[in-house]
């Protein structure tokens, strides 16, 4: 499989658009004609309604962005029954030609992370034969624990042109307890930062982007900025537009001057664009996303990846 | 349900010892019976062998040990099959009447980590019943995201009676990259260990410990006894002993005086504690946990377990 930043950037360009649609599913907030046809009060049902409803999502969505990102915790709380569904919305979405970013902030040591990492992308090695469980092409992953402990979701990336997001400074309002402490001069998430530029530099791909993503909340435009200044050749995941709060222009910081640079996440913000009595809802959820993909493109310099893309270096 | 330390304490004097035994497995380790056995080609395979090689673990140290720790990577690498497997073993071991923690190093923002907390406890709750998906009595948690992060795990966990692990500073040789930069005149896993603290200090039992604990590698025995002093009310697990490289003389600094206070975990310095071709693979297992048994006992205050336990206040 290509570099995972060139199959990034490619598929940013060919729609145009860098939205990333959060498939976050929730049973009180689904349409209700799919909550009477799959409530039987069992977490089957609700895996069954959650696959139904995430499928007619990418059947809206697939045409319009490049990326869908779905969290792991949502499909894990059906336990295994949420997790075929999750696999089945993973397949349909590569299907479809959409990109997937398993939204998991999965890390461990050493052999546990491999174990972690072989699941997301690849797959699992026995007897000679690969047997893929996620087939994801980017997997989100916490930094705590440190060096060795992302190296195998680096080296699993590298090996299977898949990419990793790590949490550098996030879009919750506490964040900031442990992210902004300052070390040695500079906020925690700045070291982290400085990490995960490493990491990419050491993964540039023909797009002169890396493999190795952060994650940054839109929350706060300043150090999304500061980030971005240090962090060139970085691809940024953005979470907290739409129900978090963020809008496009606190998104802007973290594009480059050439429109690349940034994937931004909505997930309630589209997917729940509605009342779950909407019968019409599928047309909102159409409606947010395009709505959401003007707002970035007239904001940002996101809209020169429509207009005008760069050519790879 | 009984608050989670008081649970934790009279499991560890019931049985008069700290030993938690990780449950890791992996397939090239597995004892060649249950490899052929099992062995079809398929992830549904593995996980079967898993099945049979975990139940057949919780036999041999129910009647020994206080606590098992499933490690969730594992599992998850096989798929949903895989997290059948997990529900399986998690509820036998609950059968047995140990207690288990679940080594998942969970995190994410407000309503996913929700998610996650209600997967782990009491269940998710739908319609007005409450469906358990991993029922397990305690979770290893990321801190990395903070204060409102934690929240909904602490808040569930109070509920159902039980407890959180959170990372303080682990046992893997890149732990310090991030754990020990020094932040405002402290490294960051002390300011991780000192909410630890706060957290725990909200959640004590009548044995005087709270269920809000910390994960503390036995890699450092100067960094254990620093936060083993800074944090008297808080129970410990600790990783790293056995194939980690740690004895019973590096996790000494993790009791407190009266022999309690921590859990010690060892994986597969118990549960493969044999050659795959070693057809007396269980006695092997059993000699081993029975030799950690001892050792923990001779050499650290955890011998006042077994000996004189402490009332509870």
């Amino acid at each position: 499989m290509d570099h995972f930043a060139d199959r990034l950037t490619a598929a940013l360009r060919a729609k145009g658009n860098s939205v990333c649609v959060g498939l976050d599913p929730r049973w009180e907030s689904l349409p209700l004609d799919l909550q009477k046809k799959h409530g039987d009060g069992t977490l089957g049902g609700v895996a069954r309604a959650y696959e139904e409803f995430c499928l007619r999502i990418l059947d809206i969505v697939a045409p319009l962005v490049p990326v869908v990102k779905p969290q792991m915790a949502f499909f894990e709380a059906c336990g295994p029954a949420g997790l075929i569904t999750l696999q089945r919305v993973l397949h349909k979405a590569r299907e479809q030609g959409l990109l997937t970013i398993l939204d998991g902030k999965r890390n461990d040591i050493a052999s546990t992370a491999q174990a972690y990492a072989d699941a997301a992308f690849a797959g699992v090695s026995l007897a000679g034969q690969v047997h893929p469980v996620w087939d994801a092409d980017a997997l989100t992953v916490n930094p705590y624990l440190g060096r060795d402990a992302i190296e195998p979701f680096l080296q699993s990336a590298r090996r299977s042109g898949r990419g990793i997001f790590i949490l550098v400074r996030t879009s919750n309002p506490g964040a900031g307890q442990f992210q902004d402490l300052s070390c040695a001069g500079q906020p925690l998430y700045m070291h982290v930062a400085s990490a995960v530029r490493a990491w990419a530099n050491e993964s540039i791909g023909k797009c002169g982007l890396g493999s190795v993503g952060a994650v940054l909340g839109a929350a706060d435009p300043e150090k999304l900025a500061a980030v971005r200044a240090a962090l060139p050749n970085v691809y940024f995941l953005v979470p907290g537009y739409g129900a978090q709060g963020a809008g496009a222009a606190e998104t802007a910081a973290a594009f480059r001057a050439d429109g690349l640079g940034a994937v931004v996440n909505n997930s309630r913000g589209i997917t729940f664009s509605f009342t779950p009595t909407d019968s019409a809802w599928e047309a909102k959820v159409e409606a947010a996303a395009s709505a959401m993909i003007a707002a970035l493109a007239a904001t940002t310099s996101m809209g020169r990846l429509a207009t005008a893309p760069s050519r790879p270096k």
